[in-house]
């Protein structure tokens, strides 16, 4: 949800009931800042990519300090380093896995919460564990550790079916962010919107070729799901091995970056676009995928279990 | 389930109030002749791969004359030219998908139940959609088309939890492959089993490889899910340009099947893998999951709605 979730969403999802996070994302801490105003003193985690926040260790202090948010998510790499500062600011330490044995080092550094990402999810994450599965492993890991902390399921939910789903699975809650994406405060172009809309959810791909137009060194086992485009089909396959390809790609990312163009900029997208059939203030979504989440719960236990 | 799902196991998950479906697999008629002989009466169905049977016609029309199944699965690709037959021979059609196109088809010959299969599934299957957003996905296009097919969520569900989570998201039902390698009455050697309750689900992977090795040419856009092994590790990135190499690989295969080497030959797994951790009677495993499903959909209710 980089510079896409800002104070203003991260508002509006906290003061319908959920937890709304600002995207730090890769640690730059005056775009933090503008946007923690934005969030008008409402109570707002923040977002941190963990590798990244490996060469900005300041914004995570200056944001402790100065913002004091309610939450830390560090998601990508690992959170070792930033755990003890986050835990002792008195913020919740929210850390995102996608397998066991980040799982187990999330336990160790003391995770408040476990956000456990499944591949289907939007943007950066990993290709080896889908949700349905992923949830229940990592809760019973959880139990098998003697913890009583929280699992919250992430990849491929976007409305109260996925939120009833992932609780049956054994979650505690939900993280939800590519929903989020096709909401009024989200900071999103009006032509993003109709390319999410448009889509069905088939048509997203792991990939690694935005990072490499813009420069960004993920670690190798971390892709970005977005929606197939132009740009991602023709430059998906190639090895980069001429340099003169990756001038080619840059340019043609930055030029395209400027007009809103998404035939060559990627839209991370989780597989759950297709779910997605309007823009709606981010307040009536958190509102209606929660009704939409209990109704699914009374009815499957007024048809399956009370009829026995 | 090829191989894997004989009379017995289907006899025993259709006594205790599932389905159980003998795995026509590839059209063997004499195999499935003599496995029907071991479902002793019960009301089983079978299942077919499609492109396969489109090979061996007669099987289907003997099978449907001779044995009389409930029901009949189609799975991987065209089932044109078998529903007609299914249809008139009043049993249930049930036609596996794995897309939107797939499901569009699926209801335009006539499908009596549509089966949604995501990737993490075992065995054969795409890499496109996972379970969790593609149920919702399937379940909506039904509707759009005003149809009232059922939908068989499958894909990663191997316990109550992922039956009340495809509940959850609009799923009538659920196939369960997996899980059911691991029941007594499975075709499946002691060391077979040991290799799977060993699993976490993290070590599986999608592959061709097996097809290569045994020579069954498969569409390309299907692979093999299976557990990682020596084998597979191996042979995963290899173009078998070389023809050499192609005879290293059957070789060696072959040899493995002979002494049931797990080392060799791939366990076709979904990612729920690492949620089996005890071989049981079928019969038990169909009460257990029932139950788990009820008693999971009933805390959530008591837990989530009633406080309200």
């Amino acid at each position: 949800m980089e510079g896409v979730s800002g104070g203003l969403l991260a508002h509006e999802v906290s003061s319908a009931g959920g937890l709304g996070l600002i995207a730090g994302s890769y640690g730059d801490y005056e775009w933090l800042a503008h946007e923690w105003a934005n969030a008008a003193g409402e109570r707002v985690g923040i977002g941190f990519i963990s590798w990244a926040l490996s060469r900005q260790p300041a914004t995570l202090r200056r944001a402790l300090d100065e913002l004091d948010p309610v939450a830390v998510m560090l998601s990508f790499g690992d959170p070792a380093p930033f755990a003890g500062a986050v835990l002792s600011s008195g913020a919740i330490l929210m850390i995102q896995v996608q397998t066991i044995a980040d799982t187990q080092r999330a336990l160790d550094v003391g995770a408040d919460v476990i956000v456990a990402q499944g591949t289907e999810a939007g943007g950066h994450g990993t290709t080896n564990r889908a949700t349905m599965p992923l949830i229940p492993a990592i809760v019973d890991l959880v139990a098998e550790r003697n913890k009583n902390t929280p699992v919250v399921a992430s990849g491929g939910i976007a409305d109260g079916r996925g939120i009833a789903a992932a609780l049956a699975l054994g979650a505690d809650g939900v993280l939800m962010g590519t929903r989020f994406w096709a909401t009024a405060e989200a900071l999103v172009p009006a032509q993003g919107w109709s390319a999410m809309l448009a889509a069905t959810g088939e048509e997203t791909v792991r990939t690694h070729v935005e990072d490499f137009a813009r420069g960004r060194d993920w670690p190798h086992q971390y892709t970005s799901r977005v929606l197939r485009n132009r740009f991602v089909d023709h430059w998906q396959d190639a090895s980069f091995d001429a340099s003169a390809d990756l001038q080619i790609l840059r340019h043609d990312y930055e030029k395209a970056l400027v007009n809103h163009d998404y035939d060559v900029v990627p839209i991370s997208s989780s597989q759950s676009a297709g779910l997605i059939r309007r823009v709606e203030p981010a307040a009536d979504l958190v509102t209606t995928v929660i009704s939409e989440a209990e109704a699914t719960l009374t009815r499957l236990y007024r048809g399956v279990c009370s009829e026995r």
